[in-house]
């Protein structure tokens, strides 16, 4: 079967991105990182999607001696209510994090023969972050494609965003009709109870919600405590 | 001061890399992994050779869950007395390692402010590894540019490669005008008490210190032992 990696990090867009990768036949190995992000909320979010997905699942634990980065740094403040669509890179962009993902993601690839790495990298509703463009992940696979032993010996690794040019509704639609358990799914860069609802990514996944007139899903702490047990590995 | 981040991973190369630099006026920061690799004796030559030159050395923790490689997994057998210069990418090849090790530097010089990144990579003498060759750093030259907050805002970061086009006898003879403390470094890909002389980097660096008629200088136990307290962070 055509093994792939996927980048998981308990999202909307990344479970999607499974959902997607398993509907098209691939064997899916799901990858999410404790690299000391804000809160573990988005990892226990990734063990329940790759739980119902049935695949498996690896945390790789990474840690980052340096900050640099709101998501990183609880003292650096998230934006709030910010302007939908504005330019510029925000605050809780941190330093070459989907360039470190996608270079484990090529290491596990490698290791177990698979040739596909799905992200879920989005570009038009996306928060400003230079790597989540289309420009990025060609000029990604282009040295993946030097530097790998699959990539010299001519079995490229090719690097899939099935989402990069969907806006949020279309991705909601998509989610919908691959059956993605979206209740399960979690967003925010807070790691509260409840989603904050004020944080870009809050407000992207209400934004993508509200334009097909959909219920936002929402995991509570009391779904994650129930549903957390027996996790893939 | 102009900041750089050095990949040293304690043997000649990356040591001779970091004295380079800091020759040319560079602020060094040095960085090494420890990933699992079969021992953990570079590390400690690293920090001998940071505490010697004075700069300031981060040890990133990394646990890779796959393995693929003689350097992780020591139910692989090293390659013995191999004909140097051969073709082919031995099984001492880590998937992605150059790969994942510059993108933690990449993230590292963002967060502080550095331009240049500093590897150690070899492409006359080297063992085979795709992610040595100059076309690879090119390429992630490339998508650094497309990937960094830095690249997008033109303020580029650079991955310097002062010892790509030169042979082993060539860094013997740069580390000795540098006044590298070769030995203090570790190359031999085993652990052991004295460098084991039949691996294809211990053969290597034989190799360039026969052709300077130097003396292999050797990091021994007792010297490690005697020098490794009061290393820096």
């Amino acid at each position: 079967m055509n093994k792939s990696i996927v980048l998981l990090s308990g999202g909307l867009d990344s479970s999607t991105t499974l959902y997607f990768a398993k509907s098209k036949g691939y064997s899916c190995h799901c990858l999410i990182f404790d690299y000391g992000q804000r809160h573990k909320k988005e990892i226990a979010a990734a063990k329940l999607i790759a739980r119902a997905s049935e695949c498996p699942l690896e945390v790789v634990q990474i840690a980052l001696p340096w900050k640099g980065s709101a998501l990183l740094d609880k003292a650096i403040q998230l934006p709030k209510n910010q302007k939908l669509g504005r330019t510029g890179i925000p605050p809780t962009y941190v330093p070459a994090r989907n360039i470190i993902f996608l270079s484990f993601a090529a290491s596990y690839a490698e290791a177990i023969g698979a040739r596909h790495i799905f992200i879920g990298a989005n570009a038009v509703d996306y928060s400003g972050y230079p790597d989540c463009r289309p420009d990025f992940m060609r000029a990604y696979q282009a040295m993946l494609a030097k530097g790998l032993k699959a990539g010299v010996q001519g079995k490229g690794i090719q690097v899939e965003t099935p989402l990069i040019h969907l806006s949020k509704a279309q991705i909601v639609r998509l989610a919908r009709k691959l059956g993605v358990p979206t209740e399960k799914t979690w967003s925010c860069y807070q790691g509260g109870a409840k989603p904050c609802g004020v944080c870009d990514s809050c407000r992207l996944r209400e934004k993508g919600f509200n334009s097909v007139n959909s219920v936002r899903p929402t995991l509570t702490r009391t779904n994650l405590q129930k549903r957390s047990s027996g996790q893939p590995k």
